[in-house]
């Protein structure tokens, strides 16, 4: 009987566990690396963690890997309800935002007070990216798929018939802002990639 | 030219971003919620972060939650080279234990060697389970399956054939070591599950 208020808290937070299990089936527009299939939003989410961690060092200093990790495990929940916009796909931005905050409202407001309040705070300093931690997830957030499609011959690039100009604005810029050591190497090696491909 | 030392530690990191690509083609015992296919140990690692975080409060007081985190994020790497083994199969767990040292040398023996270090010395702690934060994270790493199975209608101890016995050594025993008031809301749950599969 003690023990009833924290179980029932317990209780409360298992519904936003289970929901988030969706997380796992929506698929994105790149590939696993053996090009077996797409790779969903939930593994994508884990991996980048790991480049985070890895790439820590090219972070500014003064960044905080534990904020980093944490908002890259709740970076894309919101696709549950919103789905995945591929960045070189055509979007209304400012449809695409209002979805998105209604999907965070709607599932980390299942969540008891206090997490849903930082949980929130945190994926919004995360959209916003106006904080060095912010920046440096955006930047690793963009940098994992044009790592893999450099390995495997173009991947999403192909299917989306992207030219170097559009991955300089839509990825380069965000890395550069982030990171700007990990744009300062990507950005040759992708220069060599379009420029073979006739697409610069 | 100044930037060349840093690139180079960039490069010697990629490998194995991109050998850990493969977690996400290792296959558990366990399905989605929705029972579409089986869960990989990419995405079942992201979401069992999610629950470390979300029910950290059920953690013995003074554990660090972005240690456990980091722990979880590369708790099942060795899965790669070692596979997923259920924990209601039969197991010669000297053997396994072998195979997964192997494969954490292997695997983490590609990074540069700071974060070599690091990351072997964390996977370690967590497989002996002699701290407090890998107590609550191998909990959690038990904590997800029998909710979703209870969720289900059965699940994987279907598949297997499992009894309540069973469920109690090899889940209970580390969930009540980790975090044991996630034990006392769990138990009876459980007993009311195989009560009426007359499986007790
Ligand atoms: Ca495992």
């Amino acid at each position: 009987i003690g023990e009833a208020p924290a179980q029932s808290a317990f209780s409360s937070r298992l519904p936003f566990l289970a929901e988030t299990d969706q997380l796992k089936s929506v698929y994105r527009a790149s590939r696993l690396l053996s090009d077996q299939r797409f790779e969903n939003s939930a593994e994508h989410s884990w991996h980048i963690m790991l480049f985070a961690w890895v790439l820590c060092e090219y972070a500014t200093p003064g960044f905080s890997i534990d904020r980093v990790l944490k908002m890259l495990l709740l970076h894309d929940i919101v696709e549950i309800d919103a789905g995945d916009h591929p960045i070189h796909g055509q979007v209304d931005h400012a449809a695409q935002e209002a979805e998105e905050q209604a999907a965070a409202n709607r599932l980390f407001g299942m969540l008891p007070t206090d997490q849903r309040v930082s949980f929130l705070a945190l994926w919004q300093e995360f959209e916003a990216a106006d904080s060095q931690d912010a920046r440096f997830a955006k930047a690793i957030d963009r940098i994992q798929t044009p790592i893999g499609n450099l390995e495997t011959g173009g991947g999403s690039w192909v299917d989306y018939d992207v030219t170097f100009a559009q991955i300089e604005e839509r990825v380069g810029n965000p890395i550069q802002r982030g990171a700007p050591d990990l744009w300062a190497w990507l950005r040759p090696q992708l220069v060599a990639y379009f420029t073979a491909e006739i697409r610069v």
